[in-house]
């Protein structure tokens, strides 16, 4: 893959790139991955830990990474090496680039965007585990409960079912706040006659789930039920359109024309889906233009929303696999 | 303060300075401050939100960074602008500096490092749950719990006692996982005779506390005994270090001075400390050379640690307010 892009090396910095090269998860780590070798430059806080974790791979403790590329590169005579321009910060990759390292397209991309058999089995857990404590939430929702009280419940529930920790900061909404696609929960109580949004997701493994209901506690409103149809449907169109061969934006466009048609297009204010893996949001990105192509065994959510400001909104959200011939949802309860 | 950089603005990005300034918090936002006038860059997504949880504030929606900011400086006569280029990836801050934006130190570091009356009453808060916690804990821990069960309980008590939230990943650390500083949880069990480990913060709205506490369970053995001794009597020569006009480097050189003389130096593999506040680690530095002059209601932590590979480790931390005599800990508990 390095020689394809014509590099003798590529400097790693994203901390689930690392782990996906090195088995090692941590903050502030550089990784050189060049024919004659893989290097992780650490302080020596960390050096320990990274010398039990890993294997094969050589560490450079406590010095500058500037004057150690140097060295490196002279010694085995490493000329083209591209870094990771969109997660090293300017600072340093500025001082890269004065060395003559080039900016590069990220090459683990291609890699991590298609699932092997012992990621599934992981994501695939991520989603029963996600699938099944919302399953179990939903029916002991009561007037009066936060929504820090009840994302904390569905935390406690991703434990108790074995997962290993929360996926990203779990969402629970009532009533307006349900309006605003990234809120965070607060000690609003929900009243009777209220809309409900939990957006969550566990890790099994370093290895995540993503699925987002929505629900009327009360006497459903006829313009909640419109509005809600609108968007289950929404979501099937973009399901129908994922299958190998198709790109991001078809699926985007398959949910999101749903939606337009139907009148709700500029309430409809956020991209239709991504993917995940070690990371919640990573390639293929299910946006507006995407040329990602899909293929089998990628994962990814679709996910449209309807956001009307001030009175409620509405997102149903799953994690599917790409199959050979269309998806599989993973994040469908058991009685589903 | 911009003045003083004979700046005309400067292009915030990180997520705790944004938070600082407007009172919002995300990630993905873009602020621009300047004495014309502040605006946040966002996309449609989370235009709802910041406008809801922010005032004074002009809202940009939807558009390239870029393009925008080229209309602003034209508009408003922007000439000399920086950026921060410790905080944006390397491919934005590049096509901000072909714009002619400069990278320039972060502006607000000199106004967040001194805490008022309010950021202090969360930050006490903080420390007190964090250290009552902990005295909750200890005397429950038992042989067979896990490090991830630990770390657990420490949460939920917490949240029992009113945090908002964890302030960092937990560290809960049995046996010879405490002679690795940042080590993560794993189902290791817990034995008789063994060193425990809990480095552990909460949140109170968005300000954290930090404190680590280390103990043997068992009959303690003499190897141990000598070396907390020795990380207590270094974390109390870096307390008598703390005080207005000394530097970070100071403290430092207290502590690892005193780990030094009783011959441990090389197994104290990290920094004696950093400033807590919105971020867990932020200024001032404590840490060899750093040249940053406390002052009263800095708040900073001192946390000397031994680690002796494949045995154990000892870290003693505690969260200290600058007093205008000296310090105050916040992370005491009530009976200590």
């Amino acid at each position: 893959m390095l020689a394809d892009k014509k590099l003798d090396g590529y400097l790693f910095v994203g901390i689930s790139d690392i782990l996906y090269l090195t088995g090692f998860q941590s903050e502030g780590l550089f990784c050189l991955v060049t024919a004659k070798g893989t290097w992780i430059f650490t302080s020596a806080l960390l050096a320990e830990q990274v010398r039990e974790s890993t294997s094969g791979v050589k560490l450079i403790v406590g010095q500058r990474l500037t004057v150690s590329l140097k060295e490196l590169r002279a010694k085995h005579r490493l000329k083209r090496l591209g870094f990771d321009s969109e997660q090293i910060f300017y600072r340093v990759g500025a001082a890269l680039a004065t060395q003559g390292l080039l900016p590069t397209p990220n090459p683990l991309e291609a890699l991590r965007i298609v699932k092997d058999a012992e990621e599934l089995d992981l994501l695939r857990r991520a989603g029963e585990i996600t699938a099944s404590a919302v399953q179990w939430m939903i029916p002991r929702v009561r007037a009066g409960m936060t929504e820090i009280q009840m994302a904390r419940m569905i935390r406690n529930q991703f434990e108790k079912r074995g997962a290993s920790d929360i996926g990203f900061e779990l969402i629970a909404a009532v009533g307006p706040h349900t309006a605003l696609p990234h809120h965070h929960p607060t000690e609003a109580v929900l009243k009777k006659n209220q809309a409900v949004l939990f957006d969550v997701g566990c890790r099994v493994g370093p290895y995540r789930s993503d699925l987002t209901r929505t629900f009327y506690y009360g006497t459903i409103p006829a313009g909640f039920k419109r509005v809600y149809g609108i968007v289950e449907s929404a979501q099937k169109a973009g399901f129908e359109a994922v299958r190998p061969g198709h790109r991001g934006g078809e699926v985007d466009r398959a949910s999101r024309g749903y939606i337009e048609k139907a009148g709700y297009g500029r309430y409809f204010v956020h991209s239709t889906g991504h993917g995940v893996g070690l990371d919640i949001h990573e390639p293929p990105w299910i946006r507006d233009k995407s040329q990602d192509v899909l293929a089998s065994d990628m994962i990814l959510t679709v996910e449209p929303g309807i956001y009307l400001p001030g009175r409620f909104g509405v997102r149903i959200e799953d994690t599917l696999r790409v199959t050979s011939r269309g998806y599989e949802i993973l994040t469908k309860g058991k009685n589903e």
